[in-house]
């Protein structure tokens, strides 16, 4: 699969999983809602600031900037299987005007997000990596 | 969510993430098929020998044994959400004896392994701590 037609296919997914690193060198992982802009993909946190200190994805990228962003698509029919990968550095936004942007862009796929938008922060992957296959 | 309901609900997904972790401590992901066994996952490679050497998730475990498995439930109505997370230590089968049981539950839940047995090898999770999280 081209990197162009991997980077429209999670566009268009609704919902991906992230994956950080623990300074001890464990992996994390958690499904996410998210929105992309080219080389860009970015993901909320919906968290009180005490809370978002803790946040184990937040920590993992504080300290090991690497993330992996992945959306699949399962069918009992395994000829139309498929999954699209963006691997990438990490940025945490929590400055309110950095992080108005994400939030219209996430805003505008999830109406959730514009009756209740994320306290944030946001985490902005630049993704210099796109990988994927499809059995078709 | 209890331990119990996670790896009940883990189970009986029918696709999982694997997030394993390079020596350069990149995070790696991609989608599994897998049979679980009480506090044991297993997914298979379907790889000839030349390439499963080359497999980025395999060369990752020799490296580095912690690995996380994730399945997701994403439904536009967010009160339905819900996600388990089983995190351990990974090992490499490869085998034919220590493989064939994995084999057997692999084939049970998926027919696609019944014609056509994956050529291996397993990678036999052992997992240390079960979470999740379910909006309802």
């Amino acid at each position: 699969m081209t990197a162009e037609e991997a980077r429209r296919r999670l566009a268009a997914a609704r919902v991906a999983r992230l994956a950080t690193v623990s300074a001890g060198g464990r992996p994390h992982l958690v499904p996410v809602t998210f929105a992309a802009d080219g080389d860009l993909v970015y993901t909320a946190v919906d968290a009180k600031p005490k809370t978002t200190t803790r946040l184990q994805r937040l920590s993992n990228i504080g300290g090991n900037h690497r993330v992996a962003v992945l959306a699949d698509s399962y069918d009992e029919d395994w000829s139309a299987l498929w999954w699209v990968r963006a691997d990438g550095e990490a940025a945490i936004l929590d400055d309110p005007a950095a992080m108005a942007e994400p939030v219209r862009l996430l805003a505008g796929r999830y109406p959730q997000y514009r009756d209740s938008p994320p306290g944030g922060p946001v985490i902005a992957i630049r993704v210099d990596r796109w990988t994927g296959w499809s059995a078709r």
